[in-house]
């Protein structure tokens, strides 16, 4: 499993257009992956011990992507299991009354996790580039701004210790309109069903080049982009969570020792006849 | 009042050796000063009423000094009388273990000011590098790097609208042991007097080549230093009041306007007879 395929850079293509959501890497069933996925997910809960015991680094994964494109699926998926003690998940919404007094970055600086944490945000301070981008409201030199903020702000965050993945779940226009509708077609799903959506709809287009945007000015080797097909849910599972484990992986992950010398206990302990 | 001959720029005098704290500017006495104090007393409430009702701006007024130069008395005698509803004070006293868990400036910036208020830091993140420059415990590169962060972190919030004024309160070394000496001889002052700031004296010296590093690395146009003459507490209280007051002049400050044409109301005023 080569995550670097996924990995956006300069050097990489980033037009949507020519990233297959379809794909499925080396799988021929789901089957298959989801067999794989048992192991990745057995050796991310191995990694959170080390990672939440150790208390030096941190991660941090930044979901984005389209109207039903599966974010809340994809934490759902390749997170349940781990201890929840040491994970924290903020999903940002339409920021408050009080949010909107502050500049873009104060709401998402707060939910950064302390070392030995992992964290996702559901959406993240990308909405504040990717809305106005859309939807007008931002001049080009407010926008420019915005992006070296957050450039800024993510290398400080790398630099103090926090890894940073930021995962775009890439799905076709074809594919959101059948999660659509299976959302009104399902009374277990009508809750997940938000007429807004359509609206959005309309300004796809808009979307995946305002994506291109952001890809190129914050994919940087600190704090990549990746892109994740997702079509297929299993294989956007299977693929976030390898990324995950792959970048947790890479770090000088190991138990602290004693930084006592082994205290003599054997006297504490009643000897069992 | 000319304020600018307290700023701190690259071109003046940085050497905090050749600043005298015991300076009073035009003043022959403490009555003629308090005699203007009160005027702009006055005037700092119509201005904080003005920032306030429009929503545009917010202050964000840094407090540095020496244990004892008086940045308790300084707070509470500029800012009493003003609406405390658009108004915050934090004390930034040695990191909880929650906020040693994340870098410096994540618990600073919790506490900026929305738009519309004034917000004093009493401490603040300068104390993240004076401390280890005296104290060590961080390297070079890793000080370089926290110099960098403050400067990006300081132009964002001005860019963003949230003017900064950072006040060194320059005390002398004997000034300082009068006010240690006054804690431990006044009952109502003995809670003021804490044994480690008779331990931090002796690093007198370093500490004031730490502020000077300071000065250098952080007094920019955008987000100035002022070093304030500490000795006297009436010039003191009155410089940082008038440094408060010409900063907030210099902003487009103005009373929103009715964004609806003004409705009659004439039908609903009972007539009196």
């Amino acid at each position: 499993m080569n995550i670097k395929r996924y990995m956006i850079k300069d050097t990489n293509e980033t037009e949507l257009k020519h990233l297959d959501p379809d794909e499925k890497g080396e799988f021929k069933s789901k089957e298959e992956a989801n067999a794989k996925m048992e192991q990745l997910k057995e050796r991310l809960i191995e990694l959170q011990d080390i990672l939440f015991a150790q208390k030096k680094h941190s991660l941090l994964v930044i979901l984005q992507g389209m109207d039903s494109s599966g974010k809340d699926g994809t934490v759902k998926h390749i997170f349940s299991g781990i201890n929840p003690q040491g994970f924290m998940v903020t999903s940002f919404k339409k920021p408050s009354l009080e949010e909107e007094a502050h500049e873009f970055l104060w709401r998402v600086h707060q939910k950064t996790p302390p070392k030995g944490y992992i964290a996702a945000f559901n959406r993240s301070h990308y909405e504040d580039v990717l809305v106005p981008r859309v939807h007008g409201g931002l001049k080009k030199d407010d926008m420019k701004r915005r992006f070296r903020y957050i450039r800024q702000f993510e290398e400080m965050m790398v630099e103090e210790g926090t890894t940073i993945i930021k995962l775009f779940l890439h799905i076709s226009k074809e594919k959101q309109l059948k999660k659509i509708q299976e959302r009104l077609e399902d009374p277990k799903k009508h809750w997940k069903f938000d007429a807004s959506d359509l609206q959005e709809r309309e300004y796809w287009d808009q979307y995946q080049e305002a994506y291109e945007d952001v890809f190129k000015e914050t994919s940087f080797e600190k704090a990549p982009w990746y892109w994740i097909p997702a079509n297929h849910q299993w294989y956007r599972n299977y693929l976030a969570l390898a990324i995950v484990v792959k970048t947790l992986e890479g770090l000088d992950l190991s138990y602290p020792k004693l930084d006592t010398p082994t205290p003599d206990i054997s006297e504490l302990i009643t000897p069992r006849h």
